[in-house]
């Protein structure tokens, strides 16, 4: 029976510290002249850090846009910041935006572990290796908003970090919440809700479900599922599938009457779970958000039987690709 | 046993029609002044409309976004425009983000059938009434890129759209690969997959399945699906799910060969299905992909003996959310 060979669970429980650590790390690192777009690429958990630096910037007169892919945008040029995230620093999806963008004449900050992105950028982040990326959430995304806040361009108030912090470091409200949750999906595929701008953290978790838990997971966002998916369920099983929401207190009234109505109209055909995030300061929101789906990812793999921490599937994707 | 009582099936057949009807409804009309991003507000098919307008205007200097929520991001200004497309003309979420933008004094261009927005937007587009939103696909999309166009801000063609409406004229090409993928597909559930590029062509199947199909179904992108949902295949079912790939030519090369690395990968737990587009040009092969999804989603619910046409849990939602 294999379990946490790795322990994964200490790792997720150790997250409030890696934020802490985290936040210190791009100290000093700042950027000058004119920014008039922000680009974040990366893959996996590293694109996720920049989905979740759109929410943050959300009121900011700066669009920022995310790239999983091998280029980046032909409107990128030298006012574009352009973040290159990858964890090991060997993610050829993101060694080739670099490239791209570096062809573009951006302005280059890399936040990476090391590997050929380490060595090749002339501005690194450096943050410490040694974990699953995925496990790394902390480590990929604070040091993009830390220079960004260094260099006037986002604004974070201390009190911000401050509750964020309190939050996640009750680790065992997450935990039980993660832990009753997985127990409730047994062998169901869940399909994760949030609305519009907390959509990172639905995805996220979804990821953590395919990884941690090597489980199908699936999600989308609300009001756009009202417009289709919601079809989907007029066939669905409850034996099959379950849907879980992320709710948040500062969801637009609209969405949380689209909230309810929509669970009492699946509830004929599946169950549905409610998460509601924490505190009032949006970094809380969604890290408090991000960090229930975590240990839920994780509890579902120790049901499973699955050691949550190698995803031998991909390593084996990767040897083939070389 | 419920059948195609609103003649879904003529209306799919009609769509290589509806572009071209829907290529001249933007004539006479364009925006003048400096334009430096642009914004489309819409909700499932006229926001897939803003998805392929973002694909189509890939090496442009002008950022495109696409909003499925009830505002606008706060960078809005009169620099931007903005197009407002719903079908209906009572979308709340977009008249809501319609309002918003004219606040933020936003350039705003809608394209309507009629209904609140066609009674309050000064510049409009008027599209034909009479069909379900999601069939009106043409109607969505193409008057927005005509707008631009006719502005010298984007760049179509005429072999362009000749190629596109020569290609989607040979219908029968497209029902019969629908047909044989709807026939695969059985009671699994697709899922399906394309490059980054052509992800709201997989999109619009996904959603297609869901509206004409009434059943579950998801999409999820290459190369972002190797770092995470892939793991999720260790413990899938070949009689739960079938994984359906949309092919281009003109996909990166380790695009395609990561497409071939996961399809050997997969294939041990799940059917893949492979579709190809068609033609040289993008308009081709976004709207030849589309096309094949839009016949398999028909024949999908003919076999499943479900009316395409209605879906009445998202008129039942929208009563209730009166």
């Amino acid at each position: 029976m294999p379990i946490d060979n790795s322990n994964m669970l200490k790792v997720i429980e150790d997250f409030p510290q890696q934020c802490k650590t985290a936040l210190e790390l791009p100290k000093g690192m700042s950027v000058s002249g004119k920014v008039d777009k922000i680009v974040v690429c990366g893959m996996g958990g590293s694109a996720v850090g920049g989905d979740l630096l759109k929410i943050c910037m959300h009121d900011s007169k700066i669009p920022v846009f995310v790239v999983r892919d091998y280029k980046v945008p032909d409107f990128v040029d030298e006012n574009t910041l352009v973040f290159a995230v990858s964890y090991s620093g060997n993610t050829e999806e993101t060694l080739a935006a670099y490239e791209d963008a570096l062809k573009k004449k951006a302005r280059i900050v890399a936040v990476t572990s090391g590997g050929q992105l380490g060595s090749m950028a002339k501005r690194v982040v450096k943050i410490p290796a040694g974990l699953q990326p995925r496990a790394a959430l902390g480590y990929l995304f604070f040091p993009v908003l830390g220079v960004l806040v260094n260099s006037g361009i986002a604004d974070v108030k201390g009190k911000e970090v401050e509750e964020m912090l309190d939050i996640l470091s009750k680790t065992d409200e997450f935990k039980a919440v993660g832990e009753r949750i997985a127990k409730k999906i047994g062998q169901r595929t869940p399909i994760v809700y949030a609305s519009e701008m907390l959509a990172p953290v639905a995805y996220r978790w979804k990821t953590q479900f395919n990884e941690n838990s090597k489980v199908a997971s699936f999600c989308h966002t609300f009001s756009e599922m009202n417009h289709n998916e919601i079809a989907g369920f007029q066939t669905m099983n409850r034996s099959d599938f379950i849907a879980i929401f992320i709710r948040d207190k500062h969801d637009n009234e609209r969405i949380k009457k689209r909230m309810d109505i929509t669970k009492e109209i699946i509830s004929t055909r599946v169950d549905v779970e409610e998460v509601f995030t924490k505190g009032e300061h949006l970094l809380s929101r969604i890290f408090s958000g991000i960090y229930y789906g975590d240990f839920a990812s994780y509890y579902l793999a120790i049901a499973n039987r699955v050691d949550p921490t190698p995803v031998t599937v991909i390593e084996t994707l990767k040897k083939k690709l070389r």
